[in-house]
């Protein structure tokens, strides 16, 4: 991420602040870049501008979108986002791309792919590298979404790439769930896991349109049935499934009107609140546990050992426990000697 | 567990060896306990047993068995394990209750429920109190398993109840993992979550006998339909569902028949290894976790600090991270100084 942090310079925090709430997008992503950067004097500058702006948050509705590559992602945020500023909404697109932490690439290719929306004065588009990851999610996603919310935006979309992890944060991040799945992918549920199913507030079948509007009928039984046998939450909210199009905007708005009616719902249970609390609690455990996990694996000493360690295991000659403990003392005294 | 540790007398690591490997089973119960102890001279006194046995492990089928309370876990075993002696294999059941941590009720309530198997001179049961839990199985129950191997039992079988994390720690313990289920239950996967599904191996319907039959084949298809659309392998092996009865005897063989087919589907694509290889890394990467996470939160100035954060990030008068990385740096600070 040298790209930004070469073109990043710093302003009194008086400054990001009265532009945020200005609702300046220049402001605004500067303010992301400090967040998303790994230089401690960075963090801090983002920290004080975050907790100044802590009463000007909260107030959007945060929806994370996930699914394969090819199911249409950047499309349907294009006409969903499209949607939403016309009925007077002002959208925020945060996106995450694993597969290119370290180049523009992705970042061009997504502000191409989001072009329209890109150029609309009531969006705003930051694409993410998630070069450094916790959790699987971009650090400084959760800041950015905040930053966004500061900033005046009434919905935040989270696009994520639906592989490994990424999903499982995602939950713990937005407030909504939305899993796009492709139509005529057969028997198989192209490389999502069910863990994920099971997270989806609701579901979308993309392109439904054209030859597909067949398949795409099936996929959405296929699917709605596959859920009804494993639903049962406890907040009392049964995922549907739906079939949308982005090329002939079909279903757009009856997905937006099951968000509605998911925060509706979830409002008047308190489930929303209470859902955001714990996500807020979740990342201050998981903050805590990924730091204590850095510390112990970038041990200069457990660094020596550990392949060793894994040898004697792997070979048979090491119980793993066994080895965990050795390393474990080596490491408490190597920092309390430090 | 102060049941055990009081009878628990020390030998030399030799009694305890010879025992084992002459498959006495008092010696072996006996090497099980210190195993599950959490005093540390008896853990180090298992390691040492541990690791002079451990060219003598490794040659079991370990299965582990899950499914919700009323499945009829015990009773499958109890048919199943039998099925096993009459084929000439030693068997061994570690049986994990986690609703009884520390009373030998559930101990006493598993031997009752497994009278002739536990009467089996081919059959050995061993129940374990999951108080002091490592990833939601019983501290000890890998060790268990190596001390069963060596005491010469060909198949094990690892029993838990399918609630929480326990079952995603049984994937990590064994070879091969049978989700049992029941029949009727409509619309609602039994409290199974699908990630759970997700890990079996094979599915088995229970209590296929009588009134139950036709609801027993019903659900036997709807799973299998569901396995079909979520189902993807890396490793070519499709899960199937079977229905079986331990009341007719019925199911039994072909569930055996079908983790024989998958013993040598895995083998002979080198997964078998491969998959128990990645535990013996995941558990000692998880004992590693659990004792850093352990170390942070027993922290007596993390203790005084913890619900003071929690407050302010509930309350949102302090970001997650914010809060976390206060509490990391008094921890460092405290650990440093002792």
């Amino acid at each position: 991420m040298k790209q930004y942090r070469r073109t990043a310079r710093r302003h009194p925090i008086q400054y990001y602040i009265d532009g945020i709430l200005n609702g300046n997008r220049i402001t605004l992503s500067q303010a992301i870049t400090l967040a998303e950067s790994q230089l401690p004097s960075d963090q801090q500058l983002s920290e004080s501008i975050l907790t100044e702006l802590l009463p000007h948050t909260g107030k959007s509705i945060r929806i994370g979108i996930t699914g394969v590559p090819g199911v249409g992602k950047s499309t349907f945020i294009e006409a969903f986002g499209a949607l939403l500023t016309q009925e007077g909404y002002k959208v925020a697109v945060l996106t995450i791309d694993p597969s290119s932490p370290k180049t523009k690439g992705s970042i061009l290719g997504d502000k191409t792919r989001m072009e329209k929306l890109a150029a609309n004065p009531m969006a705003y588009i930051r694409p993410s590298a998630s070069g450094n990851t916790l959790g699987g999610v971009a650090a400084g996603t959760k800041e950015s979404i905040l930053l966004c919310e500061a900033a005046g935006y009434d919905v935040i979309l989270v696009e994520t790439v639906g592989v490994g992890q990424s999903e499982i944060s995602i939950r713990e991040l937005t407030d909504f769930f939305l899993l796009l799945m492709l139509a005529g992918a057969g028997d198989e549920l192209q490389g999502i896991k069910k863990g994920i199913m099971e997270m989806a507030d609701t579901i979308a079948i993309t392109k439904a349109d054209g030859d597909n509007i067949t398949a795409s009928k099936l996929a959405k039984k296929s699917y709605q049935n596959a859920l009804h046998l494993f639903a049962q939450s406890e907040q009392d909210w049964y995922p549907k499934v739906f079939t949308c199009s982005a090329l002939e905007g079909n279903g757009m708005h009856t997905i937006w009107k099951e968000i509605l009616r998911f925060e509706s719902h979830m409002k008047e249970r308190g489930y929303f609140q209470q859902r955001r609390k714990e996500q807020d609690l979740y990342w201050m455990h998981q903050y805590i546990n990924e730091q204590l996990h850095k510390h112990f694996y970038q041990d200069t000493s457990i660094q020596k050992m550990l392949s060793i360690k894994k040898d004697n295991i792997l070979n048979g000659e090491e119980l793993p426990i066994q080895g965990a403990k050795v390393l474990l003392e080596q490491y408490f005294s190597s920092i309390t000697k430090a």
